[in-house]
């Protein structure tokens, strides 16, 4: 158990029980030689362990140290997308962590460690196997029990339960049934069966993750079925446990005709779900992304998140950066997160303040692997950190908690951390700049989504397009157009719906515009983007001289492991520039004012 | 032993040696109650036994028939891209007939009715494993050479040698040594101990097939060695024992810099083979793809066939529907091929009189697979059997093999067979009709290659861009462009130079031209692109009522295969018809002549 005197312990620290904080909460109290951790449970006890051990990482003496500090919501979670064979979907850290050749696979020391890294950061539920289910992976709660099992086993004295994500089919694939139906008796009755099974292995265990109706897999409404019916018939199989499904609300149709102008994805899970406020059992979470399209560089929020007033919704973020650069590109998520935490739901609201209360978790898709440093990019360590800060306490600042990461992984050396601070504090703009402009989206190269690839997605099944003609690009979602707007609430329907009022970085996610349409700097829309795609290619540049300058002052595999990596940010930012400039100049005839190169 | 009066021996046959006829010739005469066969050798008895049959299943009588026939070449070969997986690359037809599982597995009684097959239309030669050789497939010249000697056993009494793809790299692959320099002792030395092992398994075997250089695969170039060093070092290996090294030419830079106008990959062929004519040993067969992109709907035909007076050289084709296709489209193959065959060279010759002379083998990318009519599309079983008698006789006309094959396969009735051949010689230009317009080539879907997708590969690294803008499209080609055009005979070179001459069909391969181009129609090349791509999906509703019309006169399991496929057809002509018109619609801005629908 952690923090009974383990190599974890700092000296002179006391531990004492105050049954009035609340669960996982502590008050650390300091005094000279020492330090008291409070705490109503055990994890409040670890937690403040961790955060007296940060504290005094980044300089704090116990003498100043005074806090008390309880999570905003109780259920911070790691999705984990790695699959039995040992790849990991959208992963870029190497291989995966607990699988291989189809089979749980570890060190066990190392997953120790990572056990450790997770609880240290706050994260208390994992789910390891993803929400793809190959028909391998559904055998987690049948033959491969006991094995997962014991991988629970080494992350539950850090007060990690673990979740796992099932197949809807299951009572076919595994239990041989001919239905699925989650209203056939049949149905409720295995998934129950499956429920004690694996309730009897993992006791503790937090839930079952599902993706159904979406992206090609089964779900109900191939049967006629509601996504509450879904949900709800595992659910209850779950009930007698304490446990929970966590319900993807990623539905939308990916066969859809590019000629059809009425649907529109973005709108996709608010039509799908909200009608059915209500009607999902207690133990039932809803997982929404947090933009409608897809983790894209920039979104509005969804206007399906907060906006169920009777079912438990989780906030789902991306921390693997697959449209943000895949761990080549330097993007610092935090920033983005804290620019989706602070945004207006209404105007008296910021989504800030619907977390601990309409949302009552948050989860994160992981961007670790078995890398040695674990994720790649050593500075995209910052973005697993950051999620788990942030779920924690969604109040904290990009600066503060990147600050506390540099401080914590390089040293509190004034002369490192504010160059490289600043460094990430502006990577997320610089990559933004680069990529698809305005809020567009989806000018990415199309199933390995890096680098551009302006109309890779514009004829294709995934209601991904931006419909640009030899005037004028994007699509107008306002109640002109296909009326997405209209999901929000009336102060950001009106906010988005005007392009005068709409916040220009998102611009031509609402709306449809001329290249020649003026930008309150004066410029025109396209020279804006040439702008911003010359400007991208040389801020990146301007990374490498920071991080150049920081030589002496970096671990020498950092240095270099991250070098290598800008320079391969740089070959993208200027590919990126150059198509992306070609693009918009062969369309639309226009010249950059400035006339720097653009390729004909 | 075939037609030592097995089942395939018609009644009445006899069989005379005539030591004056070339090598697999035969004549056929006629008389009363009998056929004589008469031949220089056992496989020229075969194929005078097949053509008998042939003929007399097409009405004939044993008394009209009388005929000498001679191949163009000596070596008519099938090349599988089938992996030892299973899987088959660009197949389309099932999996592979030879390999499961990582070993070789087959069916035997299937696999002999399948060298049949093959013999039957003239076949000799045949490579098992595709060209772009897994470590697993590379050991089949090593510990999986046994079972390749029994596969290769059953083709044998067929007259059908094997030929094995190996990888350039096994000697370090295989051999653990530390390079597979060309110029190395010890690779020469490995090279032909490997050829020792194969030939005495398998001692008739053809020799190996080599992809070297080429998408990513090992080869000398990166040894800095040119082609004929990589090639000679394995021909000299085989000479001993009569093998040849089949080596080819798909040497381009696939990693090319789309800003880069200089660099053109339609002339990579030429320019990486054409300077070594002469340093190739004389067992070395050089093997070029007929044209000079990659087996594209429309091409002008490499200028390197025909080319190198000193060299071997097999001309490369694919009946396996990559880009045509994919075996749902209706396409006869035959078409296209005799319009390659009839290309000029000069102005004096064209490309089938090169068949024989300085082209001395046919090759070409097999269309079967484990389907149970062996190649999806029923009526793609003609593209393999046109290729076997094109191999055999370039001098065929598509109208002649294909009234033959559906002879051979659904009867002479004249009320099926004629509808049907007319809509087998139309597949080819209508497909070109909705595919990319005039020679424009590559505005498919990248990686699996079926449907539209205009700009997928402008800015990718595989040398394949239209850099379509506001106002035109296309590469010029000509000595004001890349000057690819002056790698052709000067007959040839003028006439493709030249808008005025360039064969309409290859018009945007040459030449960047404007939208409102006048073609020899009087029609803008805008409108042109327009009204082909109406036609092309009309002509495909016809192809439907043709074929609904023929229903009676069918097989009920081949009518509705075909007809489930040609359902898929229309789809895919409409989905290009109005992808690539509104692609074009939204470059120009122009509309349509006619008002008919085009998606803005």
């Amino acid at each position: 158990m952690w923090l009974q005197g383990g190599d974890d312990c700092p000296p002179g620290v006391r531990f004492e029980t105050d049954p009035s904080l609340p669960p996982e909460a502590f008050r650390l109290t300091g005094g000279k030689g020492g330090c008291l951790i409070e705490s109503a449970d055990e994890a409040g006890r670890m937690y403040g362990g961790y955060a007296l051990l940060a504290k005094l990482a980044l300089g704090g003496t116990p003498e100043t140290i005074s806090m008390t500090n309880a999570p905003a919501v109780s259920e911070r979670i790691l999705n984990h997308w790695d699959n039995l064979t040992g790849d990991v979907e959208r992963g870029y850290s190497g291989k995966s962590l607990f699988f291989k050749n189809g089979e749980v696979s570890y060190d066990p020391q190392r997953m120790k460690d990572y056990a450790r890294l997770l609880a240290s950061v706050g994260i208390n539920r994992v789910c390891f196997n993803n929400v793809n289910v190959t028909p391998l992976a559904a055998r987690l709660i049948t033959d491969k029990l006991g094995d997962l099992a014991q991988l629970a086993a080494i992350f539950r004295p850090f007060h990690i339960k673990t979740i796992i994500a099932v197949d809807f089919s299951s009572p076919i694939l595994l239990g041989g049934l001919s239905t699925a139906d989650p209203l056939d008796g049949g149905v409720a009755a295995w998934w129950a069966k499956a429920a004690e099974t694996v309730y009897k292995a993992i006791p503790d265990l937090a839930g079952f993750l599902v993706k159904a109706d979406s992206e090609f897999r089964d779900g109900p409404a191939a049967m006629g079925r509601t996504q509450a019916d879904g949900a709800n018939v595992i659910a209850r199989a779950l009930k007698p446990y304490g446990g929970k499904v966590y319900w993807r609300c990623f539905v939308y149709n990916c066969e859809q005709d590019w000629r059809d102008t009425k649907t529109d994805r973005p709108k996709a899970a608010y039509d799908h779900f909200f009608p059915l406020d209500g009607s999902f059992d207690n133990n039932v979470i809803l997982q929404v992304k947090h933009g409608p399209s897809d983790f894209q560089v920039r979104e509005p929020n969804s206007p399906l998140l907060g906006a169920m007033k009777d079912t438990a919704q989780a906030m789902e973020l991306q921390v693997t950066q697959e449209y943000t650069g895949q761990q080549i590109d330097l993007y610092a998520l935090a920033v983005q997160w804290e620019e989706i935490l602070s945004a207006p739901v209404s105007d008296t609201r910021s989504t800030r303040g619907l977390v601990g209360q309409e949302i009552q978790a948050v989860a994160a898709v992981a961007n670790t692997g078995d890398d040695a440093n674990w994720t790649g990019h050593t500075l995209a360590q910052a973005n697993l950190y950051a999620f788990g800060r942030l779920a924690w306490d969604p109040s904290l600042t990009a600066r503060e908690i990147l600050s506390d990461w540099i401080g914590l992984t390089f040293g509190t050396n004034p002369a490192l951390r504010e160059p490289l601070l600043n460094m990430m504090l502006d990577s997320r703009g610089v990559y933004e700049k680069y990529n698809a402009p305005l809020g567009l989206c989806w000018m990415v190269n199309i199933n390995h989504h890096y680098g551009p690839s302006p109309e890779g997605y514009e004829f294709s099944k995934w209601g991904t397009y931006h419909r640009a003609d030899a005037k004028a690009i994007g699509v107008d979602r306002t109640d002109n157009g296909t009326g997405y707007t209209s999901q929000y609430h009336p102060y950001l329907r009106a906010l988005y719906s005007n392009p005068d009022t709409c916040p220009e970085e998102l611009l031509l996610y609402f709306h449809r515009l001329p290249y020649t349409y003026t930008l309150k700097s004066g410029k025109t829309l396209l020279q804006h983007i040439y702008d911003t795609h010359f400007e991208g290619a040389e801020d990146v540049e301007g990374f490498i001289e920071t991080w150049d300058g920081l030589q002496p002052l970096l671990p020498e595999s950092a240095y270099y492991s991250v070098a290598a990596r800008l320079k391969r940010q740089l070959v993208n930012a200027r590919e990126w520039r150059d198509v992306i400039n070609t693009y918009f100049y062969r369309k639309s005839g226009i010249p950059d004012r400035q006339g720097r190169k653009i390729y004909p």
